[in-house]
């Protein structure tokens, strides 16, 4: 049907041509002292397009890209599929091993490199045999280049003319993200033009993005392709503010300055926010929505953030649905509740985007669960919001796709007025003496202590109970709890079969987009066991 | 693709089962006195479809509703669709003669009736032969009633319970809206399911619609389905606002009683409004968004509705376009351009909808006319906001789809802004002496003089000049302008070749959407004469 009169292929290339056509002179991007209007942004993207196809690359080719929060990075998720290519976004912070993986595993053939990564990229070159050209961006961060050309003078070769936008079929796959995974090789999520188009004015409506609205990238664009932001914020005609390194002081000097009304953050960054020395002083000069997502950020974190005047709104999702899937919509009734309960709330994952249809808690039968608040099940999701696939993994997608849903992994209860809450991965719920313990509201509870900053909680072995929680702290800057004061702490607020039987304090092991690896913390204490949680 | 994991029908269908899934104790209709919560919304509209379903209706068939803008008519766009069937909107202005043309030519099986109504059809009750129930929609609107159930006892043998949604392809047909026509038999415009979702996700973006969206009905629901606004206020969970009767008085009583924060209305509308004696005295309680199409408003007409603080937004479009295609998009530098200037924009058709993707000015080549604000072209469209096509009608959907783009009839200018403006519909062009004069030019210009209310201009025989301007003019209440004082008045602003000739004052011919009907002039003007120009 592409090209009939009444029906043309949902893409999100033509956010951009809508924008630069209607705004043409309007600021699309900010990053340090540089801008580029609509016009200027689509004239580079064209460029972008018409280079790589001059360059030799052909429909559903791969062009990976390896680059922070900059320009180039929002260029990529519209040059690259504009030349009839598949973006790979590859995540920055990973090992030269598992690049390289990632790289030769998507059939990559150009690699866009910032010169920040050149070091990290340099020893696996001659491993890397179907990558036919390496493009270096340098905006001054590092003085490392590798071989190949500049993407300024890569740009410079392409036409800033329009081009037809190549898609017909729009189940296409237009990007590829592969999961960081706590565990296990990345596996790469497939995107469709249709579901990041749907996904994309999901999040326009869901957070009432419009022209006026000024987003900071402070969330990873190689993430779930910034959570579909990169098009949502595209296509209101708002501007994008680039952020190369994601800094509390950095953050709140920008909000300042460029006068931010919304930036999505994984918790651990309203974390480093909120802990920042200097945020009793800021002064938001516009209403500020923080939207964050990733992981349940604990109640006191989201309290932390409304005392600054940032109001806070939880979505949920995983790489596989296109980052968000449901969001905590808020309810006027809502508002004349007291903070702590607001907050309790806030908490929640909530319902399916208005554009993601489908999502629910199930039992082993695929049944849902009762809607008590207590019942825990899978969160399983279907519909305009689920990836085509793994690449090149048709078993592990079988095995995702059982029973004709999506299945999360994450185990969550339905509260009464249909909220659905996670209270745990399957893997973290501890079972200690037959109790099911959800490590995440013990977290909640330690979170809640004045000395601790960050907190993981899992199972050990214990001989009598077959495994007891066990906490481990980052504390505060300047404090010095005890492991007694912190257990004791969790006996005022929650059951003692809850509370951890042991604490240890020092710094957590992380993934790449800040997730706490809590299988490195398991392996070590399951070590020689024949149980192992993972 | 339907039912798969990561495919999903795009409908509007999803949306009331969302906003009743996620806001259910919230109010979704108000009308009088009564008022429905999101579930009541829903369980009534199940009810409906499955009441329809044991009536025998099939997958495809025509169900037609003669309603004003009452809680059933708002109903019927989600049961009737969610029965599998077709909803035929029926313009309630009609006349017997039209109404069972309509009824037939549809082949409808099901027709609603509101007792308003019940005189209007009763005469033609023997004349459709294909109509085997009609209903009885009784609020206490007119005594007379038809033979067959209530509404409400039909309604009554249905479930309330969901069922499921029965839409396989996204590209069935959802709709069927009869164009109200100027000249000619009525055209059956079919609307598919996944343009109707489109076009209402659309209006959400466009126009800021969210779960606090107060939205009055003063647009006909009949009229391409209220602009898809009955699709899109239910998707972001705001509350409908239901209005039997569109008369300034009651507008604005229920502007403030209600809180309402937009409306839809064609600029008779506007003119009533800013003509009511009250409207001096209107204070908003909230911010007010009227958004207008239909006919390109006066400028006056837009800076009387600013005066009363009612922000003012234009859209254009067509039966065959699902209402609105264009809207005239705000650019945040026109804010502090004076007053007049503003207006004038306002009066501007604009750019394309978010989700509309293609609208042109073509010349007879089908080429883009240049961008100078002077070179007229017909508007055509394409994508995912044209009709399927006019229904059992296929050799007048072929000439209106002709080079693969729907052909408006409207004849346009774009401005160098990329902008467009309509400067009149083909036939309504005057050729005087070889010159062409837009009559809508002449009408803005009369529309500035202080007694005038409402103007038509049209072509009428003249020996010398083939034809010239003649204005046929409704003064404002209370004053008795002369036509010397009106062709003086447009002599000091326009070319004294575009100023009318002849001046007649009186009431001026509608259609029932209240279309000011040119060819009815016309007809008088020309009566007898070789040429005739509609």
């Amino acid at each position: 049907m592409p090209g009939q009169v009444n029906y043309e292929p949902l893409t999100p290339l033509t956010y951009l041509r809508r924008s630069a056509y209607v705004y043409p002179d309007k600021t699309a991007v900010v990053y340090n002292h540089r801008s580029f209007t609509y016009a200027q942004f689509n004239a580079r993207v064209n460029r972008l397009a018409d280079a790589l196809q001059k360059e030799g690359i052909q429909k559903g080719e791969k062009v990976a890209f390896m680059c922070p929060n900059t320009p180039p990075m929002l260029e990529a998720h519209y040059g690259v599929p504009l030349a009839g290519a598949v973006l790979v976004s590859v995540n920055i912070r990973l090992s030269a091993r598992e690049i390289a993986y990632i790289l030769n595993h998507s059939d990559t053939k150009i690699v866009f490199v910032d010169t920040e990564f050149a070091d990290v990229i340099e020893p696996i070159l001659n491993e890397l045999p179907n990558v036919k050209l390496i493009v270096n961006i340098d905006d001054g961060a590092a003085p490392k280049r590798l071989p190949g050309p500049d993407y300024e003078g890569f740009l410079a070769s392409g036409s800033p003319e329009d081009i037809k936008i190549p898609v017909i079929d729009e189940m296409d796959n237009i990007t590829i993200n592969y999961t960081s995974g706590t565990t296990g090789l990345p596996k790469g999520v497939m995107y469709c033009h249709r579901n990041a188009y749907l996904n994309a004015l999901g999040a326009c409506v869901e957070h009432g993005i419009n022209t006026k609205t000024v987003y900071l990238w402070t969330l990873p664009m190689f993430h779930c392709n910034g959570w579909c932001f990169t098009w949502a914020v595209t296509a209101a005609g708002g501007t994008h503010v680039c952020l190369r390194k994601v800094a509390p002081d950095e953050i709140f000097s920008v909000i300042e300055k460029q006068g931010v009304t919304m930036l999505c953050a994984a918790p651990v960054v309203l974390i480093s926010m909120s802990n920042f020395p200097g945020a009793q002083d800021v002064k938001l000069q516009k209403p500020l929505r923080v939207v964050t997502g990733g992981a349940p950020p604990a109640p006191t974190v989201i309290k932390n953030m409304e005392v600054m005047g940032v109001e806070v709104v939880q979505v949920y999702g995983l790489t596989e649905v296109y980052g968000p899937h449901t969001i905590c919509e808020w309810q006027d009734k809502w508002d004349s509740l007291p903070f702590e309960e607001r907050a309790k709330i806030k908490a929640r994952q909530g319902v399916a985007y208005i554009t993601a249809a489908h999502v629910k808690v199930v039992d082993g039968q695929m049944k849902r669960v009762p809607h008590d608040g207590q019942t825990m099940g899978e969160i399983v999701m279907r519909g305009n919001n689920v990836m085509l696939g793994y690449y090149k993994q048709p078993e592990a997608s079988e095995e995702a796709f059982r029973g004709g849903w999506f299945h999360s992994g994450d185990v969550a209860v339905t509260h009464p007025d249909g909220y659905i809450e996670i209270k745990d991965r399957s893997k973290d719920v501890i079972i200690s003496g037959g109790e099911n313990i959800s490590s995440v509201e013990v977290e909640n509870v330690i979170y809640q202590h004045p000395d601790v900053m960050e907190v993981a909680v899992i199972g050990v072995p214990d001989e009598k109970w077959g495994e007891v929680p066990k906490a481990f702290v980052v504390p505060k800057p300047g404090t010095n709890p005890t492991a007694e004061s912190i257990i004791n702490f969790c006996r005022e607020h929650i059951a003692r079969f809850k509370c951890p039987k042991h604490v240890e304090f020092g710094a957590l092991p992380k993934t790449a987009t800040g997730k706490i690896q809590k299988y490195v913390l398991r392996n070590d204490a399951w070590k020689g066991r024949d149980k192992q949680v993972n």
